[in-house]
């Protein structure tokens, strides 16, 4: 019940690729991420994922039936990138980015064995 | 997997106290939703709910275990109300916000009888 700033917790995140949680409701977490540069491609096989863009530049790719597409986000944009299909976010620049998804969805999903695989989120 | 912005949804909402659904995912709703004055003191007794505030300046009042307390939001920033505990938003100018919440969840929750009370949300 309390009032969070999204700018105190982008302020409180230094690295890169890591995502903070910030709230949870619903068994949904909201976290906040700092990225730069490309990240692995992945899926989650049951989990939706929000992305949305406070500031910076992303690209979300994705590849679904064998199709590839992608959209550009900037500041205020969101895309949902859904259960199952295969996404890959590229940051053009560092970007500020908060996630909506499912408490328990790893960053880098179906990608398990990736080295930028966070574990264990720790709060922001 | 399109990128919506969120400028472009809040210009198409000229009413306020009419959510507008704008993403779905993991049988959750996100909406946004204009809001200026006081709105209906209400519960959602499953559904924590969460408000971010994307432009103006919002109280959202609690009423906890006989207690009072409330928290006020400007841009960038957001609260819980959790599942059952009675809050009531208070928009001290036109406020643009964006909500997350289970699908299903109605904006006057357990004060069904209001004139405010939305059963069908647009989509924008």
């Amino acid at each position: 019940m309390d009032a969070r700033s999204l700018a105190d917790a982008f302020d409180a995140v230094d690295d890169t690729w890591e995502p903070r949680l910030l709230a949870e409701l619903n068994d949904q977490h909201v976290k906040v991420a700092r990225l730069d540069g490309e990240f692995v491609w992945h899926a989650h096989p049951d989990a939706d994922e929000l992305f949305y863009v406070v500031d910076g530049d992303l690209t979300i790719e994705y590849r679904a039936d064998s199709e590839e597409r992608s959209v550009r986000l900037g500041p205020g944009d969101l895309t949902v990138a859904p259960a199952g299909v295969e996404h890959r976010p590229v940051a053009h620049e560092e970007t500020e980015v908060v996630l909506f998804e499912p408490a328990g969805t790893t960053n880098t999903g179906d990608a398990e064995d990736s080295d930028r695989t966070v574990e264990d989120v720790e709060r922001v």
